[in-house]
């Protein structure tokens, strides 16, 4: 252990698209001595793959490995605690480096604080390290712009809604807002769709798979395999067209 | 006229700190030969501010001068019909230089199609023109990763208000989501805060001034002067925190 302990640094990647990166992302990225990153078993996760041709040979490369949790659990175990041990465990990971005085950087898809793992571990960690949170470009807003939509004019409300949301909420909250974003869809969206139709929504609606990624596709509602759509999916309900 | 009509590219500047811009935006900011941006009258613009340094000399400015609207106005005038008027115009200047061959880089705070003035260009220029949208870190991310708080986890919902809706909107509006962002405050603070309070969500309320940028100030709710509040101020109600 030395005197003074590393910094933490929360960083939003962005959407996909490299060139995405902030300048500070950037700099921070290549400043760091350790660049932990969440993937799942056996790859290379997303955030990590937007940054790596950044890094220095002399980085040292912390990977998050998620739990794989395909077997039904037996009790006490569940997903919550499974989940919660796995975030106990790589916040320790990372508090072994910072308190030997090396700063570590946590890449993170998008925005940190939207949505991101990353915030696990900002919850465990700020109160004891010094932490930086550097926002990237959220899916939402790479998604509007690869699809050329304006997403709220003026005084608009925007709901952000998640695909796991039961078809009653999702009615509910659909029906009081004047732009919404779905994410999380993937087996959420044949629920999803029935609701916008609906409510009238699915005319509006623009849907759009990895946005700004090399692979990113966009396809018309109406042509959404259910059963097909990824997790880097997401929906788009613009706020009507305001004639400044 | 030329032959080939130049490209529009709406561009993200981010909530205010420089650095805070994409690599993509800069790259192509620098490669524009002409770059536009709203101002008030006798002002230099905020997103302009933000990327200034990065020009040459030989870059066009071209300035888009907001219409002063503070005497009533007479029928047919009004408020919406002056800033359509405005709008109109400023497209038709970026539209000359479109079709003169030469690509117009507007410039946006946060991100353009996120309650931006670009979109009111966009939607006027965009079935006309090759457009393209860079899009930025917004001004809720910035706030979040200044304050340094977890925005929304898993999956909850989070809605984007404006302190202009009536208090009846907001308070139902509040009242049926987990998380919220509550933006254009200024003269709207006062209500805001009556309705955090009347649903006991005061006490997880947090409101930042300027997020990201030099004279950015944090201060808690209840020291808000409500004559004082700025436009560029936004309150966050972070949803409940999810112990991953
Ligand atoms: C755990 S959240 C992470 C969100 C991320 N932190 C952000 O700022 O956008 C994962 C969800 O984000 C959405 N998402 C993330 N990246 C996306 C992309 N490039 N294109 C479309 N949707 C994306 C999908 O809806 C996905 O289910
Ligand atoms: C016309 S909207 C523009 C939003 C912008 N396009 C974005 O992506 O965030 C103006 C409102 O954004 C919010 N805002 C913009 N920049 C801000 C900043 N740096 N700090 C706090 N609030 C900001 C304020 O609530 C302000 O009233």
């Amino acid at each position: 252990m030395t005197n003074h302990r590393g910094h933490l640094y929360g960083i939003g990647v962005g959407p996909g698209d490299p060139e995405l990166l902030t300048l500070k992302a950037l700099r921070l990225l290549k400043a760091s001595p350790v660049v932990a990153y969440f993937a799942a078993k056996g790859k290379k996760g997303n955030a990590f793959s937007i940054i790596e041709t950044h890094l220095a040979q002399e980085q040292t490369r912390l990977p998050l490995i998620y739990p794989v949790t395909t077997e039904p659990l037996e009790p006490p175990l569940s997903y919550e605690s499974v989940i919660a041990d796995f975030y106990d465990t790589a916040a320790a990971m990372i508090g072994e480096q910072l308190n030997a005085g090396r700063d570590v950087a946590v890449v993170c898809e998008g925005d940190p604080l939207f949505y991101g793992s990353y915030m696990y571990l900002h919850d465990r960690l700020a109160p004891e390290f010094p932490v930086e949170v550097i926002p990237g470009v959220c899916s939402m807003l790479g998604g509007a712009a690869v699809l050329g939509t304006p997403l709220v004019y003026r005084n608009q409300s925007l709901s952000i809604l998640s695909g796991v949301m039961t078809e009653d909420e999702l009615r509910r909250k659909l029906a009081d807002t004047d732009a919404a974003v779905i994410m999380k869809l993937g087996r959420n969206f044949d629920k999803v769709r029935r609701v916008l139709h609906e409510l009238g929504l699915a005319d509006r609606a623009l849907y759009i798979e990895r946005a700004t990624m090399p692979n990113q596709r966009v396809v018309p509602l109406a042509e959404v395999d259910p059963m097909a759509s990824p997790y880097f999916s997401l929906l788009i309900v613009p706020g009507p067209k305001w004639q400044g």
